[in-house]
């Protein structure tokens, strides 16, 4: 049969043991942080309903679902991001527990993208979500986490662009656009297009005074003067709010000693209709999408039934790996410190055995190999060691 | 909205915060067990094209698959089952690796089953694959590896039922009997369902004495006296072949030490096509199916263009979790070691920061709270000590 036969889907990948390795170790870095800040792990089905999937998601994510039908045609789909189910269990299942609620996880997300360089289907995320917190502190400790995750992984070059979606939402409020005029401002605003964006305007015949303060917008990008160089953004209340909020959680993350980490960018604005404050995503050297993206999401909750205030943020494990695979060697797969065999396979056992209660990683010989054979067994596979069980045991390098 | 529009699909499951955290724990302790017996992880898509997923798998797992359609109309299907897909992954792409390859997974499979008691549809599983080893000390290791397994998870009371698919082969060569008569024959035999064997084989009009072995086989189920008992089964080469090797492999376990917990069950058949030699099943108390399965398949990577033997197992993540939730109580929720407060926020930041490095599990307060408020929180969720930064620190109990 030809190979092809056994091609893997685009977007999908193995993880060889090396690779496999490395994402285990990072995932178990993380575990460890999470925990060490009070977050505590949940998980939800890969598999569930579309509608409990994609509310609020935007259409983004809507787009791109894995769906199928159960047996009574009920329409299912693989979950594309961890927020929403999370929100789902916390409203329908912890809504008795003590607030604030830190809750952590580790899972595979699934969207069904055209395939770009580097972009999978299969994403392996981590992240946290905080529910119950509504001040800037929260919001702080989420991005003060997200560059604790980063940094912990190895990852030294990186930035996290922090924006706050109610300044644009403001703005929005103040112009006479029609609703897919907005739709389309939102996207290029996302897309940094400015070319774009001033075509559309002029297009539409929005007067340039309110034209200039939406182009004005993407150009908002650094360290606190953004907040001073905003100000005239603030054209209403909700805009006001959304500035005011922002400046708030920049001073608790001074607070936390990330801020060199930061840049304000009133541009970031995030693929998803949940987010209602402070939003960001974090970018490396050579990696051309975010590595992690979150923010703060006050009504998902009441959409499930329980009124409640969140943030939260998802990290790409996959791509941090990618990002860490550009700066380094590639990881071995991992070799054993000693391989055991001989002709009694009981005293091959209890050898094995003993070094593996020292903290050794032991094989044991399965092709009954003689000492030369196994000598050569072990300097294929670069272990350094070799014990022969021949009644009496005996010890030797492998080289 | 109702909350039963947030409902999870039958079949599915959250883990909160202290399921996911005995489910890390227990995955975390066989990932350590597998480590040092030499086995590597590797990781394949959760997504495959259904053919690549389904060779040799059998009727039973086809027939209870997740399947969808990618937008060029190609058939993707959810996994089922490791085994097939590292047998790819082994025959596409570790082809140059040096054998014996000693291989772990820790992942989740689907399966539609309707629903029954205790019967999941996302399956969380560990396991290993041993390619390049045809000996019966490769399938004695694995078996030994399960038992290990299963006592570090803490179970006590378990069993491994072990046979040969060779002998039952054997068997069914010399019956005149139509294709689909042996198919129902193997059903039955699996399921011990003697009654139903007794009705089918008198409606063929099987001559007595070939009837009474096939009757045979399903009470052929103890200790190394099976051996002796079956010796009436080996008919021809192929099961006397299969009997032969099952006593190797058992003297191999008693090499290993494990006999106690291991039955043999010429009974046992496995649900996989593919297998090729000894099969086992273990079984706990209070389970009602297998918490863990395998056994050897020589000819399933020579589907994908490598010819080599291999022997695995998985074990049921979810299963020994059941398992072990009726021997003990619920595991509870973790909680923090310390909860920290207080008026000046990088004040608060230092002090976690210090615990944290100390190794403490740390919350702070995202609710500005004051002392006595701080201290109610703490009291509610159980949490030890409060830390109040009030410009001098002070440490005091929360009760």
């Amino acid at each position: 049969m030809p190979e092809k036969t056994w091609e893997i889907p685009p977007g999908m990948r193995d993880f060889l043991p090396g690779d496999a390795r490395e994402k285990r170790a990072l995932e178990d870095k993380w575990v460890e942080l999470f925990t060490a800040w009070g977050y505590q792990e949940v998980l939800t089905p890969t598999v569930e309903y579309l509608p409990s999937l994609t509310v609020d998601s935007g259409d983004e994510i809507r787009d791109r679902l894995f769906q199928f039908f159960d047996h009574q045609g009920r329409i299912l789909a693989l979950r594309p991001e961890m927020t929403i189910p999370i929100a789902r269990l916390v409203a329908t299942r912890l809504t008795r527990w003590s607030l604030p609620l830190r809750l952590y996880y580790a899972a595979n997300v699934f969207r069904y993208a055209e395939p770009q360089a580097g972009r999978q289907r299969e994403i392996f995320q981590a992240g946290v979500e905080v529910i119950g917190a509504p001040g800037p502190v929260a919001d702080a400790e989420i991005v003060a986490l997200a560059v604790e995750a980063l940094r912990q992984a190895g990852l030294t070059d990186f930035q996290i662009s922090l924006g706050q979606i109610e300044v644009f939402n403001g703005l929005m409020e103040e112009l006479p656009l029609a609703g897919e005029h907005k739709a389309r401002v939102r996207q290029l605003v996302a897309k940094k297009d400015f070319v774009g964006l001033r075509e559309l305007l002029a297009a539409t015949g929005l007067p340039a005074a309110q034209a200039d303060l939406l182009l004005h917008l993407p150009t908002l990008h650094g360290g606190p003067e953004v907040l001073t160089q905003a100000a005239c953004l603030a054209v209403n209340q909700r805009a006001a709010a959304g500035l005011e909020n922002l400046s708030q959680v920049y001073a608790a993350l001074q607070a936390f000693g990330v801020e060199a980490f930061v840049a304000l960018d009133l541009g970031v604005l995030r693929g998803f209709d949940y987010y209602t404050g402070v939003v960001f995503e974090g970018y490396t050297f050579g990696v051309g999408f975010p590595i992690c993206g979150g923010g703060r999401y006050d009504r998902l909750l009441a959409r499930m039934g329980y009124d409640c205030p969140a943030t939260g943020f998802a990290i790409g494990l996959d791509r941090v790996l990618l990002a860490l695979s550009r700066l380094r060697q590639p990881v071995a797969a991992p070799v054993a410190d000693v391989l055991v065999g001989g002709v009694d396979l009981a005293q091959v056992i209890a050898i094995a055995r003993e070094l593996r209660a020292a903290g050794l990683v032991v094989e044991t010989d399965l092709l009954g190999r003689d000492r030369a054979g196994l000598v050569a067994g072990a300097t294929a596979r670069g272990i350094k060691t070799v014990r022969f069980a021949a009644g009496a045991a005996g010890e030797m390098g492998a080289e």
